[in-house]
Order: structure tokens, then sequence, then C-alpha cells
């Protein structure tokens, strides 16, 4: 149910009976040693179209590269800035809007894009609003990220306990690894888990996490794991985006 | 070759002996009865890959919707507004060339986007030159459609002849049957070629082209075709990145 | 020690022992019946000051617009586009840097503007990375809103238990009365407490929250509970000021 | 009458009867050695309270930072781009003609300010006639210094002469004194009296005026004067207030 | 002395001993019955030829339409917004600037543009500043109208006294048909001399002012008074001009 | 039939019969040791004119600074950053279409020009759907170079083979030395036909180029040949104004 593989027609029926879509959003950034750069992108790209597979939801293109400046000490991330980013979120949602889109689930990869992607709602709604008043489409956006809902939440911690962290964690390295499997890294990691704290720019990124990793031992990751945390994803979202587009 | 499923210390590799990299763009757009949507951003972003596995290229993550305002009287286009395109690739080329890219090949899908590309390059440079003076990094992007070239020029019109068209063509149909055989689509067309002729805006375009194709018969599109296409559009445009690259 | 009561060579001399600096955020909106307009602007601008006193920090002029779209259905309300906010955060932040200024800790009133604040901290990081390069200031930036503590958690759970809600609420109403007691209003609320959910724009908010209060009953509020809330509330960010300026 | 002070519903019945608002904007920048940083943030505010008072208006929240571009090589100046303080005053005016307020007086301390205000009023209208054509709102703006009326001038050159100068003058230095008299400074003036000239950037400016002021003798500032500037500043902007609501 | 009229090697060869340039900048809007559109545009660039002339300075090719949106309700009438006029504006400087120019003189046609501008000239500081720190060029901006001068202003009044007016005035419209003798207009004038006052947005001006004139009588207009007065702008701005160039 | 040289009631006339208008737009960029900066604004501008004389046509102010970025290493150049030009192109198409103008051909007199133009066009279709979605006038812009047709074609490889080049062409430069009689310049011209190829910013193009030109030799031009281009200009260009405002 990718929108790309869809036909102008397709779209226009599927319109007559639902007006939600779902929208991934992702980023393209280091990942640790042994994490890939395009975890984040592949992660929300592939469970949301999981969850349009689960939901018979349409799914619009990816945003694979997200709000990332943290990471620019590591080569081959890339960055949107994040006033860039709301004119895409912007563009992508009054365009589908034309359509009659009207219920928009963002299912999201990367922590770092979730402020950046609030702001740029609020943008949306804002301009709307300058432009129509009153007669402004009913819009609704909302995002989640894929590990926020109690299954993944839980079975993460079951897997890999103190270990997954919270920047290349085991659990986003094994979906990746489920879903790419001629694509896994083996790396050494020292120390086995990262160093853990907040942190500032990108500068001060690098000081504090000299491999890029946060409080993570992606070591710990196995194709398998991914294929549970994948699943327990999908399921979960697939619950949100119905109670999202049946929502009063 | 995908920098999304790379890691940062093997593009720290990567860039000790290269410092290109390869762009897809293409368009999110509704293409005719039975052309996908993503007919572009599948082109562009595959025949990408191809060029990458050829030349050993790293190729960064597509730019999978476009510059397609004047499709938007047609369900499911989506587009980027020319401004916010140009922030994409301002954010996309600046991020990559803060970690030593200078070469950058846009390999395009769409036809519509190359004035935009072209304008972003410019500012592009502005900024820099703006920022930096004469200590500006010395970046140079081209932008190539797949189809510009000899090669796919004269296979396209040996396939189909005057029936390829300008948009939603046997062509690049034929491409993303090839690459998504399980999502080809049938439907009527009439009349079997489409008018053609040049368009203003979105309204202007619908009304001279009531089904979206512009002088095409995209019935003709087989995947076979479109293997031939692809080959020969990967090989040329391996060429051309070669070439790009090697230039003083 | 507020900014604007200094002159500058008092702050040249400030500048010789500190690089930190407090930044009240706050916003100009609906808070119920009987809540002020400024509510957030004077909670964020008045316990800013507080923290100043007992820290010996300067604290900048208060942002007192901040991003409020979603109340903009009930008069008087005020709002910052979260772009045009953002702006202003890379003004204030950039000018201040200029003299040296290098910890900025924005003492937020307002859920609302957290999103936005953040997206400006990244724009700020991005836009001096691309202008210096490795030479960009040490630019650290943190916000955190005054009831984001522990002990001002506690209280207003003591104080007020489930009728605390989240916008218009007895804690917030106390502080201002404490700080405005000639500003006290009364109001009837029906129901005492107001419902409680999350919502989208503007309509929706006023659709599900008629008087403008969610999940609240300030008719709970007296300048006593302020007192006690506001001291709480300066005694822990004093705290935290201090370990964010000495933080390595 | 701030509106801070007022809740919406409050805010509503005001709307019944007047559709004019007072809309202060000063300045956060040096004033020489003896005048406070504040010190147009402070006149601007204070006295649009004061008009305030006097005509029964609404005052909205200061825009205490403004455009002080060429001050920022004195210490703790702060100031807006032109082009983010034109986004700020849209959007203060903008939400505020949502509720129906129409005649927007802006009580100015800060010379500097008023080409930005001005490039923003315009910039309004065209924004708004390019959203709503015809049926945009008759939104009129106007910008007053508070020292630009005959009881004030002739009162400052009573007290003050030709000491008068141009920044950091006496007669605000005494309006700020007045409301603050915990913060009155004293610091030595050499030469009494500043030079005078035009000036260019901030650097030329330093180099022109190397304590920061500019024509005047800010050490003959008493609360006193301050009092008398003050008390005529209200009363005349109070009658300029009242004849641009009732302007036809 | 156009710009437009050198080669680059001649350029160059200026720039060995001048760093001053005449920049005009004018409007193209409604001038009343018998005005022209153009009158803005053709007095500040005829002029700043004539000064460019007198002076051997480098004229800059003209910024033909100005900020006019308040003339929007009469046929013809031009404006860029002022945030576009400030770009412009910015970018004439900065590509100016890199190639060594450091004095501005900008000679204007229209009252309505020099808030803008002045706005656009502390954009351009602030810009330079955030990209170059102390390093900045040292540019110099100043705008000048053409009959902000003694000798105009005098020769205006003896010619035309209260007639004058302030838009569509019989300077102006006599300077145009000094230049353009072959497209002298003849319309009646009622009343002779237009009404007078202030005004707000393009629908009020043109309630106020039905023909587009605000206070003046064109009717006097000649030929012969606009020589007159164009050789006294000319020789007022050479004066300026060389003031300018040479001061510390 | 300029714009400028008319009355608001003169235009008011013209467009009860016409709803078209021609747009001139060069660039100010250097153009070899003997061609004038001014080369491509003054045919754009020049060939305009003699357009609207052709056709009766109006023709608006000329954009006589365009996208000029990649020659800026050569003193004298201007240029406009792309995004700056698209909102100048912006401003000036919704100025004139409020008035009711809605065909707009763009006399362009330089190829580097056309990328942003395009782009712009885009632009001003996706906002003008934003603001008024299907009552948006229905705008029609559409850039012409004014050697792209087949008269001025032929002539100009009849008159100078392969000595026309791409910069600083021959044609371009007769055009001029016949508009400018008094000022046509002699440099030497080593080697008389400069070397051609591609080229990338503004320091790549110095490197290929040193003295500017691409591929041409403009040591052939004569203001006879100029006479002739530009007959053979203003005559296909008329054609094709005729064509495009007749156009269903
Ligand atoms: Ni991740
Ligand atoms: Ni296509
Ligand atoms: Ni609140
Ligand atoms: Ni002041
Ligand atoms: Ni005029
Ligand atoms: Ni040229």
């Amino acid at each position: 149910m990718r929108l790309q593989l869809r036909t102008w027609p397709e779209v226009e029926t599927y319109l007559k009976t639902s007006r939600g879509i779902i929208m991934p959003i992702g980023s393209t950034e280091q990942h640790g040693p042994n994490g890939l750069i395009g975890t984040d992108a592949i992660c929300a790209e592939h469970i949301a179209w999981g969850v349009g597979e689960a939901t018979g939801a349409l799914v619009a293109p990816n945003i694979g590269v997200g709000m990332a400046a943290h990471h620019m000490e590591f080569a081959g991330t890339m960055t949107l800035r994040p006033s860039t980013l709301m004119l895409v979120i912007r563009d992508y949602v009054t365009a589908l809007a034309e359509h009659g889109f009207q219920r928009f689930l963002f299912v999201n990869g990367h922590g770092g894009n979730i402020a950046t992607v609030r702001a740029a709602f609020q943008e949306i709604h804002a301009e709307l609003r300058a432009a129509w008043g009153p007669s402004a489409p009913d819009i609704r956006c909302k995002v989640i990220s894929w590990w926020e809902n109690e299954s993944v939440h839980k079975l993460s911690r079951e897997l890999f306990g103190a270990s997954e962290g919270s920047h290349a964690t085991p659990s986003e390295v094994s979906v990746v690894q489920y879903l790419y499997p001629g694509h896994i890294k083996t790396a050494p990691l020292d120390p086995p888990t990262a160093p853990s704290s907040m942190f500032y720019d990108a500068r001060d990124y690098r000081r504090r996490f000299p491999d890029g990793r946060i409080g993570s031992n992606p070591g710990l990751a196995t194709p398998e794991h991914g294929k549970r945390l994948y699943d327990a994803a999908v399921a979960a979202l697939a619950d949100k985006y119905c109670a999202f587009v049946n929502e009063e």
C-alpha cells in the first residue's frame, strides 16, 4: 500500500473511503561502528510499510534525511536544518491535503526529529489558518516513534536490558539486520556498552561519544531479535493508526 | 554502495580515495492511468543504485518528492515548492561537503526538477562564497536525467517511436515494470497515444491532458523493455559519473 | 540581576567571571476563565528573576509571546509562528554569544514552546557551523520548564492532586496570584475540573475544551500556594543553573 | 489594562466596544556608562502602560528587544535582525487581528526601530492582501516614539538644552531613574557631553562614540525630571491614541 | 559612467582609485492622472546618471520597482514586498562589495522606499557580521532622496508653493517631462490641488485620494521647471556624494 | 509602450482589451574584454521595447540584474541569489496580476537566468494555489531568450559561424554596439576565439575562461550586424508574443 506503487485513479478511489495516510520519517546519520547510516530511515520506512499492509492504509514516501545536526562530526551523516525539515513536512502535508487527506500519522525512526516535526505541525496549522481562516481544512498530524509503545519497550528491555542505550541501540540495529541481512556489520565495540549522558552540539557529541553510540551495546543485535521487534512495532502502530483515524 | 547501508567508519575510508557521490532525485506524481505515482522516484533511485554498483561510488538517499506542482490536479501527486527543494538540495550537498564530498552527480528522474535543481546549485555556490569567500570548498554539482544519453534515447525511439511522448512514457513505465513486476497495472488508455503540447499551471495541465499522460502510449510498456532501458541507462551514466569525477 | 537593569560596563565585568545567562520564555495565551492571559510569561519571567537573585546570574529579557497557535480560538491569545520564534531565539542567542555568553538556560513557562525551542537550538548550531566551521563558538543551550523538577512536581500534587490538569493549572494560577495579588480573578468554573485529552489545531482545541482549561481546577488556586510553588521552583532551578554552567 | 493581566473573557468583552490596542516596542542596548541596557524597553513599556491607564486601552506585551545592530560592539546589547523583527511584528499584529483588533498604536522607545517597524507594516498589508484580496481586514498600524510630541520635546529642551543629544539622553535616563529608583547608576562621563555625528555600522559606531553616548550628557538625569517627562509623554500619547482610534 | 556601459577591466581600473558607487532606486507606481507610472524610477535613474557624470562615479543599475504596496489599488502599480526589496539591496551591495566597492550612495526617487532601504542596510551589516565577525568589510550605505537638499527644496517651493504636495508632485512630474518630452500627458485634475492627509493601506489610500495624487497640482509641471530641478538635484547630490566618499 | 511611460488611467484602458505584458529580464555581468557589463540587460530591455512597439503590448520595467553567480570573479558583475530572483519575479507577476494581467512573456537576455526563472514560475503557481485554491487567477508565464528563434539563430551563424560561442558572443556585442554606438570598446582578444567548455562555480569559470569569454570572438561584432540581429529578434519575438496571448 505504498502511495508510490499506486496510480492516481487508485488513490482517487482510496480517498472515497479513507482520509488517513502514514508518513514515515527517519534519518541518515552515524549509528556507531556496526550500525548502518540508514538505520533510522530504514526502520521508519519498513515499519510504516508493515503498518500499511496491516491496516490497508496508504504509506507516503519516506523522509529519509531528518534532523541530525548533532551527528555531523561523523562521516556520512546527513541533516536537514530544522527550518528546512519544517518546510518539507509542510509541503508533504499540504500537497496531500489538497487531494483530501486529513489524518497524517508520522511513523518516526529518530528521536532527534521530534521537536522539529512538532514545530512543523504548528507551522502548518498557522499557515492554513492565515490563508483560509475558518474554512481551513481539518488537518490532524501526529508523530509516534516506532519504539514508543508498551510492547516494543518491554521486548527491548527483555532482550537487551541496560545495554539498550539511546543511540545506535541493539534494538534498531537488530531491526535493520532483519531487514537487510546481507548488510550485517561487525566491528569492535570498546567499551562494549557505550557511555551515556546528555549532550549539546556536534563537537560536544563527538567528545562525549567517540564512536557515536550512546549507552548502547549494539553487539547484542541479531536479525532474530530484529524480527520480533519489527513485528511488535508493526502491530502496536497498526492499532494506533486505527485509533487515530477513527478518533472523533 | 548505498550510503545508508554503510557505517560511518566505512564512509571515512571511502573518502580517502574518492570525493564523488551519486544523488538520486525523482518525483512522486501521477503517471497516467497505468503508471505508478512513484515512477520517477523509482527510476532515479534504482538507476542510481545501478550506477553505484557499476562504479563503486556511494549513492546518497533518494530525494523522492520533487517539483511536481503542475501535476497537482491528480490525486496522490506530491510536490515540494521550488524554494523548499532548493533548501533540501542545499542541505544535502553542504552536509556531505562537510565530510569532504566534492563531486555530486544528481541522477534525475523527472524533467520538472531540472530548473529548480540548477537554481539550487547556484544558490549553494552563492551561499558558500558568502560564508567562506575564497576558502569555500571546491564543490561541483551536475544533474543528468537518466534518459539524457544516446543509448537510452536510441533504444526508446527504437522500442516506442512516436508513442514515447514526454510524460508517463512507455520507457519509464517499462523500467518500473521491470523493477516492480508485482505492480504492473493495466488500464484503458483512450486515446492510445495521448495529446501533446506545452502547458502552464496545474489546472491548465489537467485541461489539456485529462488522464495525465503527455504524448505517450504507456500501454506499450513491458518489463523486458524495461530491463533493456535500465541496463542502458546504468551503463551510460556510469561512464558519465567516471568522466565527471575525473574531470580536472 | 536583570540584564536590562545593568549598564554595558557592568556586563563587561560580569563576563570576566561568568559565561552563563538565564533566558525566560513564556507565552501570552488564554488560561481559562480565571487565569490571566499572561500566566506563562509572568511565571517564566519572575521565576527567572528569582533564579538570577539566587545565583548571581544575569537574566535576559523575557520572550513573552511564544508558540500558542492552538489557543488562537480564544480572544487575546497571541502567538509567534514556530519559524518566527526560532529566528527570535537565534537572534537572542547569537547576539549574546557575540559578547561572550556561552551557556543559555531557558526557563520556560509554556509546554507548547518546547518543540520549537529545541528546534531553534539545532538551527543555531547548524547556522554557526555553516558560518564558522570548526571555529564556531562553543554554545550550549538548555530549556527547562519551571515545573519540571521534583520539588514543584511533588508540591503541586500535594496541593491539587488530580485537579492540577495540564493547562490553566491551579499551580500556575497560584503563582500568578502570588505575584500579582491585585489581579486575582474569580469566575464560574463548570465543571470544576475541566475535561482532559490530547488535541490537534485551534478549532479542535476549542471544541474539546470550551472554556480553555485542560484537566484543571484553577478554582483551587491561592496566592499562598503560589508563594510555596514559586519558592520551590526558584530553588530547584537555581540548582540546575549552577550545575549547567559548571558542567564540563 | 495590560493584556497579560486580563482573562480571555475580559478581552472578548473589551472587543465589543473597542478595536484599538497599544503595542510597546523598545530595545535592549547599551546606553552609555550610566544608562541601563533596558532603557528603551523600560520607557516604551511603562509609558504604554500609562497610556493604557489614561485611556482604558489594552496594552500588548512589550517587544523588548528591537533592532540595535549598530550597538553590538558594546557588551550586553541584544538585537533582532530587521527581517526577524518584521516577522515578530507581523505575528503580533495578525494574531491580534484574528480576534478583531484593528487599530495598532506602536509606542516606540528606540529610534533605530522605526525603519524596520514601518517596513513591517507594509509587509503586513502586502501579506494580508495576497491572502485575502479585497476581503482583507482593515488593519491600521501607526508608530510614535514617546518623545515625538511637542510637550516632551519642549520639556527636554528646557531641562537639558544642547546636552540632550540623541542616544543615552538625559531624558530617557531620567525616565528610567524615575521608574527604577533602586537602579540609578553613577559613572564618570568624559567628556561630559558626548560627541555627535551620524554613523554606519557597529564598528564605526564604537569608533565614533567610545562610551556609547551620542551628543548627550546623561549626568544631568534625575528621577524628578524623569517623572515630569513620563507624565508629559503619557498625556501626549493618550491624546494621540484617542485621535487614532477615532479617526475615520 | 554607468556600470552597465563599462567592461570588467574598466571596473577593475576604477576600483584602484575609488571605492564609491551610486545606487539609483525608484518605484513603478501610479502618479495621478498625468504623471507617468515610472516617475520615481526615471527621476532616480537619470539624476543618478547626472551625478555620475558630474563626479566621475560609477552608477549601478536602477532598482526600478520599489516598495509601493500602498499604491496597489491603481492599475499598473508594481511593488516589491519589503522583505523582497531588502534581499535585492542585500544582493546588490554584497555583490559589489566582493569586488571592493565600499561606499554606496543610494539616490532615491520614492519616499515609500526609505524605511525598507534603511532596514536593508542594517540587515546587511548584521549578515556580514554573522558571517565574518571582526573581519567583515567596512561597508557604508547611505540613502538620500533627490529632493532632500536645500536647493531643490527651495526651488520647488518657489515654483509651486503649496501646490507641491507630497505625491505626484509638480516637481517630479516636471523632471520627467524634461527627461521624456515626448511623453507629456494632459488630464483633467479635479480638484486642481489634491487633498492631503496621512494614510494606511492601499484601500485606505484610494479612498482618501481617488485619483492618486496627495496634496499636489501636477498641472503646474513644465519641462522647463523640470530642467531647473534636475540640474539643482544633480549639483546638490554630487556634493553629497563627494562628501560621502571622502568621509573618514 | 513602456509601462513606466504610461499613466494609471491609460493602463486601466489597456487592460480592457489585453491581458498580456512583456517582461524583460537581463543580467549585469562581465562580457569579456570588449563587451559591456550591461550587455544582457540592454539586449533584453531594448528588444522587449521593440516587441512592444511592434505589437502594441505593454512592457514592464527591466529586471536588469539577474542570476550571474558564476561570473562573480570578474569586477563589476552583479548577481541576485536564485532565491532572491524568484521573489522578485513573484512580486512582479503577482503585483501585475492584481490589476488583471494574466499573460507574462519574459524576454530574456541571459542563459544563466532560465533555470531560476522557470523555478519562479512554479513557485508562483504553488503560492497562488495555496492562497486561493481553485479560484486562483489563471496566470501564464513563459520565458524566451531573444536568440531562441530560427531567424536570429540563422543570422548569427551566417555572420559569425563557429566564432559565435556562448558567452560574450559577437551577436550580443553587436546588438549593444548598435544600441549604444557611443560605447563601442576595443580590446585585445587573445586568443581571438575563446576556449569553450562547461563550468561549475565562479572560481572554476575564471580558471577556464581567464578573460571571461566562452567560445566567442566578439572582435567580429559591428553595429551593422547588431541592427540586423536586433530587427530579426524583434520580429521573431513579436510573432511569439501574439501567439502566446492568443493561445487558448
Ligand atoms: Ni537511530
Ligand atoms: Ni516521469
Ligand atoms: Ni500555562
Ligand atoms: Ni534609548
Ligand atoms: Ni513619486
Ligand atoms: Ni550575455
